[in-house]
């Protein structure tokens, strides 16, 4: 037989036998063959005892390249799996599967494997580790393995989207299959970590049985494990999700509804203060607030389109008899079109500006489901202005002036610009009026200029139906987010009959304007918990001063009446009177990230002063009550600006 | 032949042929048939010329009777429909029915009949009946009325409903029929209206045309005509539905959604004003607020007993897929009961208090639905405290001293209480625990009896799962009404397993506690529009201070000025710098019930003071502006209560 191997550089290697990777790698270089973990036969990653026994494309895996960090947490998964087997004789398996920073294996044990048994199964299988054991790795029937699996039902399933040959691997006694590749030695299997066990449906379906998710990760060197540990302990204390468990703020609980989160109350305190915040800051600023409801009927969403083109990111339409369908609303664009189209407008009621909390419903798919950052029901910061379009460049900056303050209110300060246009090489691709187009862009770049602000420029970014201007964050996770946006949209206006009566006493079309300064209420705390870290300033803090009795008995009382005295003045207080020493009861409130702890003892009740320490500092000041609340105020007024 | 006729006295006459009504009418009293209008024949309310052949109970209507009332107006409804006939010969007529009060023809016509046409309506029906004409009963076949109407679909459909053999009633060349008995002169019917026009769908069903729905009324006397218009002008006053479109408050369109209340920028300003009015209030007094999603898996109110009891006032569920649920919720309890079972409880946190303005959806059946009163989507002031039953006595105190400090500063005063037993002859109707029901009775009286108020006790009037106290009230339109409830719990607490960690360390049972204060924030805007006929005390009216220039060059920078400071401070002021006449814009603040109106002219800029008009009052004061803000800041911080 004649046999020719291209390789990566486009060299063709001839051989006159059926040869294994490990061969081909051999053929090229001893050291290679060394550093060989896998190998790549026409693009599929396969393991070194893999045959090739015809012509092929093959690529040599190394421990150097991302695909051999696959492979080698393949291996882990794996062994996790064996030791799994070993140490619990009951427990089934279900999927395993690769991230992009690790690997997971669900399990499925009626005694739950617990976060706490992670270490002993982890000292387990470093002993396999430690003996280099040989993993094999053979072509088996089908039939064989619904054989061997005949009492579980997951690799049952599982084997239904097998071919009749199947490749499966032997450790000991234990056997898996699919898997792509796997090290045929556990010998490299040096660095690894098993992280954390969270709940997860079989196959994803709420309807299936909870499987305990275990993850892990593995690196072919010490120093990357540790990087890549640090990091994820850096996240994790970032982390909306640890940090709303942590401090109570909310949880979701996807057996009553996957992405609908509840508030607990420090996490609904949280977003009470923000929602008054922002809709006084709106009010005053020329808004009108409407409440509108949640529920339309299908045809608006016709008529605007979205139906259309968004169908598969809403609800399921209700049919309520007679032809009439309901629709959670996954936009509040059209509500407000409702308020507009309620009377009949004038050019001097323009810019008319319409806002609201409005509660909208996405389906989001479960896999990007996250904490508050991406849920199914979310309540959005939302605005639409009417104008002529000779008010498009005032308008903009007005607004504009609105998000700078807002941020500077919240101490935001890591974001950036980006103005998208249309692409001017495909005009048609866009919504058709030339005229509007080149004005309104001109507008939006001026205001820019005249602000002085710099931007990115991104042509053919911007919508069908308008430019927009886009402000930029970062999540702690890294992904780049849309805080605030600005988008002027001709198309609805057109499509659901806009006009108001002009100067000239004709009936004119307004440019209808959406802008959202905070967003959804959901990732815009999920990104205050993540920049803050979870210790909120004074003016958002759920609870602002912890007040610590030293002795119950002789100090509860003052402790009371302080915490009165602070409650009717609108601060928000609590007193520890729980049976627990002072240092614990201190600590505690540290750990709750509680801007003011106050310490009560004889010499403050003698004095009517108070002891203060404030969150993330050592030190301890005594002080009148009056000149604390004085201190408090002047706080939360300035936002905690001056901390 | 022979012929028995049972009289109402129960009486029997014989005759020997089959005779009229009238002619019955006649063999008992010559006055009797003078003051006849109709008859019942078993039951069956028939015109005079009605002919009996065979035994029958029978029994003369007069115009003293209701009945007599009911073929008054049908006879109304006819001459109407008649005269429309006439006056618009393409118009086409659908049903025709009587109301509590009244009547109605709906009516399609390309031009839509306007409220502004009814009184030349009347005019012409006037006419008829002055003519005192025939009005001609007969029976015919339902193919010949196929015929009649072969082009007319309303009728074509009515006539399916129709036996073979149809009831036709004529006056001059006009034939309608489905009307059980009219007058057969038009000369009886003197006193009607016409009264208003309104949208209605053919046969109810959205998907249909809307009809214009003509309404009016009839009384054989004038004096009970005219106090029945008096009464309607003053429901029309107090209605809210009028109210809120005369100050532009809220609206409905069943185009987008029957039920579902769009509130404009007037109307949501109030809401916000008592949202956060009512949140402060019970944040004060010990209720931690949340926010938990409108969605929740149907499971949920399975487990809940509302899906088995209640399912025909719920949404349509929404398959999700993979067998997933969502439901609206119609209730919040279920909600709060996820935040209590978030955390092990134990004896020393009870009571807890978890409360929110909670978006819910009650299929309200469209007959029923109206303004903000009767709604598909609602907020509901709710809240739910868990308790030990030894506590259940002086937490249902605390709520009630909570309600009654609420309806203080709302000014509601006419209210009575009505306290809900479980039925002593049929405790096994009830959730079985006689301790629980014994006692908590028990308390809930003397607590009533300790604050020393009024109750009616109702025995049997006992929700299935525990007692209950209501606070009931009336609206405008003379209905009954539940605005404050407190309803003890045994039931959901087991259904959901809730349990708190007892002094004893052992696991015991919570009692749970529904409350609502002031409702849902549409019932209860719609009943304080009805008690303060839209003059909103200063605290809540939307608008609290017009300011209006005597001439916008000259004093208009002042009138922005003092706008400006009025906001700055939080209250809400507008300027009307219209170019319309003085005593036009001061005219137009009384009608839109502006609680202060502020004149500014010469004087007052020179001095810096306001020339203050209070809604309501003639009299007109200048003061300095320091004085107003004083004035303004004690009214509102008094909710008014000083006026």
């Amino acid at each position: 037989m004649s046999l020719v191997i291209t390789l990566p550089d486009g060299s063709k290697k001839e051989f006159n036998h059926a040869l294994t990777i490990k061969e081909v790698a051999s053929s090229i270089a001893t050291s290679l063959a060394k550093s060989a973990v896998a190998g790549k036969v026409n693009d599929e990653i396969r393991p070194l005892d893999f045959v090739v026994d015809t012509d092929a494309r093959v690529a040599i895996i190394t421990d150097k390249d991302e695909e051999g960090l696959q492979v080698l947490r393949n291996t882990a998964a794996f062994v996790f799996e064996m030791v799994a087997s070993k140490q619990y004789p009951s427990v089934r398996l279900g999927t395993s599967e690769l991230e992009e920073d690790g690997f997971f294996v669900d399990t499925d044990k009626e005694d739950q494997i617990k976060a706490s048994e992670l270490p002993d199964l982890e000292k387990e299988m470093q002993k396999i580790v430690k003996n280099g054991e040989k993993i094999e790795y053979k072509i088996v029937s089908k039939s064989e393995l619904l054989d061997l699996f005949k009492d579980d039902p997951y690799k049952l399933e599982l084997l239904k989207e097998e071919a009749d040959e199947v490749a499966v691997y032997k450790l000991e006694d234990f056997v898996d299959f699919g898997f792509n590749a796997l090290l045929l030695n556990t010998g490299k299997l040096k660095h690894f970590k098993l992280l954390s066990v969270a709940g997860a449906y079989w196959q994803g379906k709420s309807s299936n049985p909870m499987l305990q998710r275990i993850f892990g990760t593995a690196f072919f060197k010490e120093a990357d494990l540790k990087a890549d540990l640090q990091r994820r302990e850096d996240i994790k204390e970032r982390d909306h999700r640890t940090i709303g468990r942590d401090l109570d703020l909310f949880f979701v609980d996807p057996k009553v509804g996957a992405g609908l989160p509840y508030w607990m109350p420090k996490g609904a305190t949280i977003r009470r203060v923000i929602e008054r915040y922002i809709i006084d800051k709106e009010v005053a600023d020329g808004y009108q607030h409407v409440y509108t409801p949640v529920l339309m009927n299908l045809d608006a969403y016709k008529t605007s389109g979205h139906w259309a083109h968004y169908r598969e990111d809403m609800f399921p339409p209700m049919d309520m008899g007679d032809g009439e369908m309901l629709e959670l609303r996954p936009m509040n664009c059209p509500s407000h079109i409702q308020i507009y189209n309620h009377h009949i407008r004038s050019y001097r009621e323009l810019p008319i500006r319409i806002a609201e909390l409005g509660m909208m419903h996405r389906y989001e798919k479960s896999g990007a489901l996250s904490g508050l950052q991406r849920v199914r029901e979310m309540t959005l910061n939302d605005g639409h202005t009417f104008v002529e379009l000779d008010q498009v460049q005032s308008e903009f900056a007005k607004i504009l002036k609105l998000i700078m303050e807002v941020y500077r209110d919240f101490d935001i300060t890591d974001y950036y610009f980006r103005l998208s246009y249309r692409d001017p090489k495909n005009t048609d691709k866009y919504f058709a009026n030339d005229e509007m187009w080149e004005r309104s862009q001109k507008m939006l770049k001026g205001a820019m200029d005249d602000l002085g602000l710099e931007y990115v420029e991104a042509e053919g970014e911007a919508a069908f139906y308008g430019p927009k201007l886009d402000i930029q964050t970062k999540t702690a996770l890294g992904n780049d987010e849309t805080m605030s946006t600005i988008q002027l949209d001709f198309m609805l206006p057109e499509r659901f009959n806009l006009s108001y009566v002009g100067k000239d006493g004709e009936e004119h079309r307004p440019v209808m304007v959406h802008r959202g300064i905070v967003g959804t209420m959901e990732r815009f705390i999920a990104y205050l918990t993540e920049i803050y870290k979870g210790a909120f300033p004074t003016w958002l803090a759920p609870l602002q001063v912890k007040i610590i009795p030293v002795n119950n008995d002789a100090h509860g009382e003052y402790a009371q009446n302080v915490k009165d005295q602070l409650m009717k003045l609108g601060f928000r207080a609590e007193v520890d009177f729980r049976n627990e020493k002072l240092g614990y009861k201190i600590r505690e409130a540290q750990t709750q990230k509680v801007p003011y702890t106050l310490v009560l003892g004889d010499d403050e009740l003698q004095h009517n002063s108070v002891n203060v320490r404030k969150y993330g500092s050592e030190d301890q000041e005594s002080k009148a009550l009056s000149e604390f609340v004085s201190e408090l105020s002047a706080d939360v007024a300035s936002y905690s600006r001056n901390k």
